[in-house]
């Protein structure tokens, strides 16, 4: 039996902001059997995650620069590997039997093919399937690992998150709450502000694009500095975080969304800070603390079952919007963690 | 009874790189005697140590600057306060007596007064009185702390040093080579080059005023990456170790001596690398370890009774020669730790 397929692909390597004809989507059809002896999975996708740091994959990358980025840069024409939701329609591994649900890296595709190793069975427990992409998946993870593990908080320490609507920065702000922390959060709308302030229980927030002065915008939100800098953007943001920052305050370098599509636009923090202060800038990727997963996930679950968390969800409808969705992100169209929904479930 | 006393100030604060002509020598006389009461400890200086981080306190500060500045500011016409070696003179404490030998943050002066906070009794343990303000001082606790503790090495790592002819450049590539790590140091001169390779047994050394592309000279001289960079000098060098770091890679921030007299040079390294290849960057003080001097003290004297370990210094003689021992430091005079004769033991 065969399936048409359809996924989305860039048509060339990908500079500066990206735009929606940087994409296409191709069609081609797939045979749903297993090669006799493998023990491939073909899947049916159902949601797509997307992320802004695919952009640095879809970059030209020199052989140097490769080392640096993250997993394996996408060619042109290429499938795009990404986290998703998916259901087993043909297994050839014994564990995995047809209609299970799975997740894990898939691709921005309707179907895929995939090994054992790169998708795990996924119990919703409950939820619904999108969670176990956002807050109960590698970016809940990221927020979680990042905030406790790296940043080691104490109770009423100061707390500032950038792109605090984002898929990550939302949860940690909330993590930072339930932790007892004081929070503020930037986001580049007035409607974020009022969200994160309103809704998600933000001490204060501040909308970065009313601001001239970074340095000053933060000394005004912790006239007693920040403890704890979960930067999600990078740049000016994160130099005027270091000035605000107070002695040995913590930096988690989790994203610089703001130097993604901006090659020159790069932070030049006062090292006098770094050093005078005892700054830690640590980079980390969640994927780092794997081990961390039931910890991460037991908590937030309870937090979940008890109405302490809530969940930013941003669900586009359909393969097609892929790019839109992708594209729409570096504008700051998300608010919350941005999911394509791919099928019925 | 009373005695003449000189001690160096500065005339004005200092802006950019420092010259002989921003210090004077002031006159004052001095009675040699404690109120009634007091329990402060008059002291005669033998030796002081001379640091390059000192230039950040001669500057002006804005408030908001201030908190960030190490220490209390120099104001011009005061005495400048600095580790030293001293030997009692009359002692209002009972804990020390005349002709102990003390050490610990006296000032830049023939005599001064102190109180026993200040200072502690020091047994020079059979080594130089100068050791005391190098190896076995704040450089070397400096050099342990931030190597062992901070970097946490394991044997067969690669580590850069730069300034590493400096006071603890110099003792971080030696700890590193004990500890069984690759290791390269960069210097400002081939003489310095040629004493690293020979005589302190760096595996490599390199003179960075004869490389126009640091990125480049470091991609030479670990075509495998760096795993740990202890940094002396800050900007331009600290985005090319950045750039060259391996995954997991951590840098001590322990000074940035090529930006302390240039306000705008400020490093700007990539945070892309920085998040995906996990690097930590830590800013810290020697001071922040004063519990690990012990173990420090037992390890490096050890080591200097087995010769496995070299001491550089640099030594001038009187009162009259610091600002010119201060002001060659920026100019890369010294050969390691740079210490100023003030009186005969």
């Amino acid at each position: 039996m065969e399936v048409a397929n359809r996924y989305v692909t860039i048509k060339t390597h990908i500079h500066g902001a990206p735009a929606e004809s940087n994409f296409e989507v191709q069609a081609e059809t797939v045979a749903l059997a297993i090669r006799p002896g493998s023990n491939d999975i073909i899947v049916r996708h159902l949601y797509a995650s997307i992320d802004p740091y695919q952009i640095n994959r879809m970059k030209s990358h020199s052989p140097s620069q490769k080392a640096a980025a993250t997993a394996s840069g996408i060619n042109p024409g290429e499938a795009i590997s990404a986290p998703g939701v998916a259901k087993v329609v043909v297994s050839g591994d014994p564990e995995f039997e047809k209609d299970d649900l799975v997740t894990g890296f898939i691709s921005w595709a309707e179907y895929s093919t995939v090994r054992a190793g790169d998708v795990r069975k996924l119990d919703p427990m409950g939820f619904p399937l999108t969670y176990h992409l956002g807050i109960l998946g590698l970016g809940g993870l990221t927020a979680y690992a990042g905030f406790f593990k790296l940043c080691k908080p104490m109770k009423g320490e100061k707390v500032f998150v950038s792109s605090a609507c984002g898929s990550v920065g939302n949860i940690v702000g909330q993590y930072a709450k339930l932790h007892d922390c004081y929070v503020v959060g930037s986001a580049g709308s007035n409607d974020k502000v009022a969200l994160l302030k309103e809704k998600l229980g933000f001490d204060d927030a501040f909308n970065y694009k009313e601001e001239t002065d970074y340095k000053s915008a933060l000394k005004r939100y912790f006239p007693d500095g920040i403890d704890i800098y979960f930067d999600n953007v990078g740049a000016e943001m994160l130099e005027a975080a270091v000035a605000n920052m107070n002695h040995f305050g913590r930096i988690a370098a989790c994203g610089i969304i703001s130097e993604y599509t901006a090659d020159g636009s790069r932070a030049a923090p006062s090292m006098l800070d770094v050093i005078y202060k005892r700054i830690k800038i640590q980079g980390f990727l969640g994927t780092d603390y794997l081990d961390l997963h039931s910890e991460f996930c037991s908590t937030t679950c309870d937090y979940l079952h008890r109405d302490k968390i809530r969940v930013l969800e941003d669900i586009s409808d359909g393969l097609d919007s892929i790019p839109s969705a992708f594209v729409g992100m570096f504008r700051g169209d998300n608010v919350g963690k941005k999911v394509v929904k791919i099928a019925e479930e």
